[in-house]
């Protein structure tokens, strides 16, 4: 980190706005505009924005080096992202970067190359939706309160194609008779991983007030720790110690 | 499964017996025909052995589409294996195929697709081992005692480079004054993942009787259970059922 | 195990049919009988049933120690429940007896002492309820449907406090707006522990085929499996062993 | 937390300074002093002590009620400890309050009823001890080395019978040929709690600076964090919420 702040990088494919004035109007300077506001409203963080189209797609080595905490919005074009790109950001989460997947995320290469499964789950139009928050003292639920209702999100339902999360923050309940683990994490190397469900293109949860709450705690809990443990770096050779 | 034959395709490099004398001499039908003939004297499975050198690399889509358990051993010849083969491997892993790999495999590309890290670990010489069982109900540690001993067995240590295990099973000791987490298992989606540190190409541990019995445990735990859940397929648009 | 069967006791207060017509209408054996109806129907089960005015409460030290698997419905009447029967079932468990809880067992104290938490929850009246199966590999949920619904089954919802569960198996939908995680295992020594939430007194649960075949199926799980393990004993002295 | 200092107090029996003069030299103020010496290097930590023979074991209700993080260490007295103290205790830390039981407290009453089992294990004489750092990003690891060691600790080993641990944090080597689970974490409903192994009463452990800062570290950990969740009460009967 520099100068104590935490660097989050946020990534969006940034195509849909072109097309989709909906999407558009709803997200005047695109999803990763809204996070990246969102996360301006915390004095220790300091935001880039990325996109598909940027050259490097957004994430050269030297951003990726610099970033400490990085946030993906994909969905229509997941395979359009290098996989030199994928393969860069795993290093970087296996060496302390977090890295926090939003909703469409679920099926990025870079959320399936980490937890390393498909991601797959079932989806259906928008409802509304409840959030429960089933691990309360968790630093990604500080604040939060025992549920919470988003008036319109996407159906997101189990079965969700993921490992065993290391931990379950958030279960989601739909009206239709589905249920979700909306909100889970992952550890990888040194670096932490989030995925978090709400995000829809077409609704409003980046302006819920808990989710916002949500995604500031997970940036600061994604953010890498100092650790006295040397950087990862292949497979040492050692003798005896004793 | 077959006849309720468990079938089971144990891949190795084979390459090195071609050029090490003492390998070959520990190994004359390589390590894949060892590990098999440690399965032949199990009545409910099926081997088939596969090498790098085969056509496809031994593991064509239809083998790995009539494997139940696919045992990895690789060392040398990791950045050799195709990455279509990794995908179709970790498309089966997800679909219910087990997968076993086998010490120096935590580099293994598939390994590595799998648990989402990269394997790393400290390595050095050989020197003798204790396994702990730390972990005696797990069916993979059926029959086995509180621990044993391996005469001569490649120094793997901590730190290892490795998700949060699912199960950890074995604990390692060295005189050397490090520990190991020499037996873990990592779930992905309907399929089942076991790593399982002894087996280095200069000494004798497959033919230890605790080390055997591991791997048969493993391959029946690793089998894929039926299961009346789709089978993984996507993701499927889905309405609401009340 | 006794002739490879597993010895079922399956204990029940057994009081409430004596001054509630509906539950002597659906439970003319109690709840004990039919839990043991159901365990009847498997040839390798052996079912005794237990209850609260039994002598020792039904549980004494020889029934315990002929135990394999304890399966616990108890509700109104917790707090009669003997200490020093309580501590005896947990050393069992421990020496590797499977314990299931059902239901309103939630606060039994055997269940309280094996997890270690209050097993607090919130809970309404009978509705239909979703059971979604959540982990579709793991034994307990062979066989098992993605989904099953229940016409009608008492409310309990998050939070629930429990420790983080070894594995969830089963997380419930209520058309009220709550979630629940229905089916939970916790290992404890050389134990298992299973929750399952459906089983209400004045519902048909017991009845439905899905959950018919968890009952069974959580038996097959939990039954103490033999290890080459010493039995616990309390804190051995040892000397270096190299 | 009273003007956001965390409100340690350290429990320990107090009786073997006053006839085993090799501990009143080591710890001439308790064992609970040193560990209290320990904390009031930190500025934003309050310490009370508390021992056996004082009045209600020296933790009365308005004791633990005043506790944010309860520090236990006994060994030769375990039985002699209140079980109403020991249900209180529990209630606290499901309610919030940290618990680190420290070395023999392993066996002490509260931490078997956190944990659910004996908390077993083999133990010998006294050896160099490596403790192996398995979990580096973990706060209670922050600033610690991939290993140290200690020139002379009682030996634990395993097995150790408590449950899957939520974290392992460290893995102690010994030369004997055994290794331990050093350093574990268990989060029991609202409150956290953390076993450490290192600490004898005839070792110099709590004067190692290695020891000293993880014992600081996982009091800041075992905090209480504020939720907007009620305080748990039992089981409040809810309605739709939809």
């Amino acid at each position: 980190m520099s100068d104590n702040k935490i660097r989050v990088t946020v990534w969006y494919e940034f195509r849909q706005e072109k097309h989709n004035p909906e999407v558009a109007a709803l997200f005047p300077k695109g999803i990763h505009g809204c996070v990246g506001d969102i996360l301006s409203e915390c004095d220790d963080v300091e935001v880039r924005l990325a996109a598909l189209d940027d050259e490097d797609q957004g994430i050269p080595d030297e951003v990726l080096d610099n970033t400490d905490v990085l946030i993906w919005w994909g969905h229509g074009h997941h395979d359009k992202v290098r996989d030199d790109r994928v393969e860069y950001i795993r290093y970087r989460v296996c060496s302390g970067m977090g890295f926090i997947a939003l909703h469409s995320a679920h099926q990025s290469k870079p959320f399936m190359r980490l937890v390393g499964t498909t991601g797959d789950l079932s989806w259906g139009d928008n409802y509304p939706e409840i959030v429960w928050n089933v691990n309360p003292t968790h630093p990604i639920a500080a604040g939060l309160p025992p549920m919470f209702r988003l008036e319109s999100e996407e159906l997101y339902a189990e079965p969700f194609n993921i490992p065993a999360p290391d931990d379950i923050i958030f279960t989601a309940w739909y009206p239709t008779g589905h249920v979700f683990r909306a909100g889970c994490t992952f550890r990888r190397g040194y670096g932490k991983v989030f995925y978090f469900q709400p995000g829809h293109e077409t609704c409003r949860s980046f302006y819920d007030e808990n989710v916002r709450k949500i995604i500031k705690n997970a940036v600061h809990w994604c953010a890498p720790v100092t650790t006295a443990y040397p950087r990862p770096d292949g497979c040492p050779f050692v003798g005896s110690i004793v």
